[in-house]
């Protein structure tokens, strides 16, 4: 993490959480990509999902893979490098540089751990809205992002009515469901009930959670596919063998996959990052915030949106989509809604599936010429 | 588990598993519940799932809770202990003190833990035949049982086509699916992930793997609920505090909820036994056991089925039961079928579900008649 090819802004305007404290000369870890025009109006702010990073396409320099959103993001792809600026940030309390749990405390000279302040989807946006101050962007062209981005952007709308032309949010909600939660919680639990998280100071004795982690990551995971999806890729496909093995190795591929799908995550990613990250997730209600009617925090905005969701998708699935179209609709917002039809569930807007990243390519295009 | 009002059958014939490996002289802890009839043909073998025991209803001697299926089973209901004989046995593998991991092995004097065979669902039900021998009933009136419980139903009467009048798999499937092999195998490292579980042999320091196990129940309850009655049940309803108090204990009331279901459930089941029966429900493929072709195992009965399931079941979903109905079509068999409409999710086989429990009842009390 101390690679010093980290683009980093240090942000020095005191930011004020919701928790109540307030944090000063913070980090935020930033990458760009394609080039800002002289009007400094082609310029869109990307929000990652959970275990995302600022590392949107190309080679990640950190995992040596490729970006996370690679299929969607690059040169004539659906957010063309070439016509617009990109930014993304990694999210506060993440691991990829900006502030965030496995960072110094400066009074206590500690490694925060669980002292690290709870963040909200809210604290994120607010963190990272100077990057605009910073490039000198009056107006985004667009703010897009899927799962906990799309919370972001929404956050991002409702925050900064006037800094953005367009919005995107992408199989998300506004309002963390009690089935997300739950989910997220599981993880939570299977990361402290792990020997080594030694409540959250597990950098002191250099070590890391590394099996209750990987098991979060399992869970989340196969939350993230279809169930249709899961059958059709693994079914009940043996892992090179013949027959079963009647002991508990991995006699199926779904559980070889769900195995190394864990341990190389726990390579890149901080076991109390992921505590902070599914607390910020959970917390997130933009309906609460507006006290019961959703439509109130969009109504100083003249954004056109564009909400996408996909049929398979369960964890964020369409009608909670549809719920922020019909908040739009009420207040006569610009707004258009398409559900894609995609057998790859949640995970459909990381992956290759063309309607999709062809529909989010002409709603950009053409909104780009208006 | 050494309580000596446990009923116990001594298995004395010896029983080939499908591993290769033949145990012998082992205990089958068993319940029974009203009277068999003159005639022998009142009686009906329940077939408990995953974490459910032989203590169908009334209290179960060992958790002082009701029994896991009081609202189906009982004097008048659906199951009606006023008119049938109920048996029930305790699953092999399992730890109500029927045959399993934490069993001593009489060759080494030291607990199986994970020198114990693997066993199937096809085993568990050889194992329960012997029941019939035991009480002198040449055929069933019925086997009924959901989720694992329904496997069972399938494997017995595919094994044993001319011991049973009726059958009744509920909320279940012929083939495990890659879904609940990867919640089952996600359970499974929790529970190994454990720095307590010790291989297995935890028994020798005294010690359980109890913080994995509650993972595991945490993962396989969320499962077992569907997403909308989580909702309505939770939402976002926080656990007793009137505000988000920025912190990682419970805030919301499903927070608590799940670890509640996980603290209560490790002191009752055993570690080993939840890897051993999720094992065995993910081998259970009655497809591949009959080469593709599912009708064929089902070609030697004249058992009347009644297939049911639950709108909401997305763990065992109506359409996995509809392939079993539509394989007995095949051959001509004598099949019903319902699907209930409920919000409980997989649980509703075990809930107050009118719908379910009332034409579970006509079906058992028409075709008693018959």
């Amino acid at each position: 993490m101390n690679n010093k090819n980290i683009k980093i802004l240090n942000v020095d305007k005191p930011l004020k959480l919701d928790c109540g404290k307030t944090i000063n000369n913070f980090p935020l870890a930033y990458e760009t990509y394609g080039s800002l025009n002289k009007n400094k109006d082609n310029a869109i702010l990307i929000f990652h999902a959970l275990t995302g990073d600022q590392y949107v396409t190309g080679l990640n320099p950190i995992t040596n893979k490729d970006g996370w959103w690679s299929f969607a993001v690059g040169p004539n792809k659906s957010i063309d490098t070439n016509k617009y600026f990109i930014i993304c940030a990694n999210v506060i309390g993440g691991c990829m540089g900006s502030f965030g749990p496995n960072h110094e405390n400066p009074e206590t000279k500690k490694v925060y751990g669980t002292d690290f302040p709870v963040i909200t989807i809210n604290d994120m946006v607010n963190a990272q809205v100077n990057l605009l101050d910073f490039f000198d962007i009056k107006k985004l062209f667009s703010v897009v992002g899927g799962s906990m981005g799309g919370m972001q952007v929404l956050q991002f709308v409702s925050n900064f009515p006037n800094k953005t032309k367009t919005a995107v949010p992408i199989a998300c909600t506004s309002s963390h469901s009690a089935q997300n939660i739950a989910f997220n919680e599981l993880g939570r639990q299977a990361i402290t009930a792990d020997h080594n998280w030694l409540d959250g100071n597990y950098t002191y004795k250099k070590t890391i959670p590394d099996k209750g982690l990987a098991v979060a990551r399992m869970a989340a995971h196969i939350t993230y596919l279809s169930k249709k999806g899961l059958q059709e890729k693994f079914g009940r496909k043996l892992q090179e063998r013949d027959d079963l093995k009647f002991g508990f190795d991995a006699d199926f591929q779904i559980e070889s996959y769900l195995r190394y799908q864990g341990s190389v995550f726990v390579d890149r990613f901080d076991a109390n990052s992921y505590l902070y990250i599914t607390r910020a997730m959970d917390y997130f209600d933009l309906v609460k915030q507006f006290n019961g009617n959703l439509s109130n925090a969009f109504k100083n905005t003249k954004a056109k949106f564009f909400v996408m969701s996909f049929t398979s998708d369960w964890l964020y699935p369409t009608q909670e989509n549809k719920d922020i179209v019909i908040a739009l609709n009420a207040i006569g917002a610009d707004v258009g809604f398409v559900e894609i039809d995609s057998d790859k569930g949640h995970d459909s807007f990381l992956l290759n599936v063309p309607d999709f990243l062809n529909t989010l390519k002409n709603f950009l295009d053409t909104s780009y010429k208006e």
